[in-house]
């Protein structure tokens, strides 16, 4: 598993004529970095007598960042395996026209898999943003930058998974398949832009 | 050392009430991720029928970014000292005039020192983005996503430096020190978001 792997041999890792991890895997990672932050500022409030009365508050987003951390920890293999799950396909045999399609349809399947990681991650990478929001505006001030370095991490893995997305939209053949993912992405791209420069705005520095 | 921790360990102890490792630490951990992209890039080039003519162009690109990976890498920990040590300042004795002094130098010392450690992140990060442009441009055009979240990585990772450089500047007395740097920041921030657009608007998805 990538994720077992120490900081410097997964960056190592990545460098590497490998194809995985890439870009996706790293908009995962980017992602849980991103709750991962928003939770410290919440947990760095919590228990701190001038921020008694948002305390419940901050449990909540504890509660909720501790899952959403985990599910885009998990992103970062299960983008490396979906990838594979492509790679293979493509490896399967084309002698016969049976094989022939049989090969069609695996690799076009993989590929909507593929294409369906990555749009996973930017859906809980975007629904973090509500979190920094929140920890930027009403957390512990010593720590307003871990919450504005949360949102700017948070939308760089949904742009990032949403590239991914994209480019294997490209060779998806299904139209309807194509054409809601790509109003899904479409729709998040947007926010995830639009939301940092809210959440930035808030910290005056 | 916390590169020496896994991925699962690092984001868990990023989220704890622990306050390192920070907004700052992760800023250096995602122009590490920059770097290792655009590297991968690179490397998925090189030996590549197609790509000769730029062979000897990606092999200096992967040499450059393999130094500013470890660069990088050794920054989080830095990051995360550099922090220890203010904290530590804040702790020296202050009940005679004498001592009163030195801990206000120390706390002032210690914190340009957090100010200057973020600024290096910031700045290194940036220089990462020339190599995301020309990988993108260049590089092997299965690969093209990556090389665009190398770009947004490290234009975040500049970013999240640049605002704890800024937070630290906010406690320093020395004002030709904060002029300085308060210049630096304005230069680098404005650059990170134009060079990051330039490199998107090459990739076509």
């Amino acid at each position: 598993m990538l994720v077992n792997k120490n900081i410097v041999d997964f960056v190592a890792t990545t460098a590497s004529n490998e194809p995985v991890p890439g870009g996706g895997s790293i908009a995962a990672l980017s992602g849980a970095l991103a709750a991962a932050l928003a939770e410290m500022v919440a947990n760095l409030t919590i228990g701190k007598k001038k921020y008694v009365e948002v305390e419940s508050e901050m449990k909540g987003i504890v509660e909720a960042l501790e899952v959403k951390r985990q599910e885009l920890v998990e992103l970062i293999d299960k983008d490396a395996s979906s990838f594979d799950e492509v790679m293979k396909a493509f490896k399967l045999p084309k002698e016969t026209d049976e094989e022939k399609v049989t090969r069609t349809n695996a690799i076009q399947e993989g590929t909507k898999y593929a294409a369906s990681v990555p749009l996973q991650t930017a859906k809980i990478a975007y629904s973090i943003m509500e979190y920094s929001k929140v920890v930027v505006e009403k957390g512990n001030t010593n720590a307003v930058t871990d919450g504005a370095v949360s949102a700017m991490m948070a939308r760089t893995a949904v742009l990032s998974a949403l590239m991914n997305v994209k480019i294997n939209l490209g060779s998806i053949k299904d139209e309807k398949f194509v054409a809601d993912m790509t109003e899904e992405v479409k729709t998040l791209e947007a926010a995830a832009i639009k939301f940092e420069t809210e959440i930035l705005a808030v910290v005056k520095l």
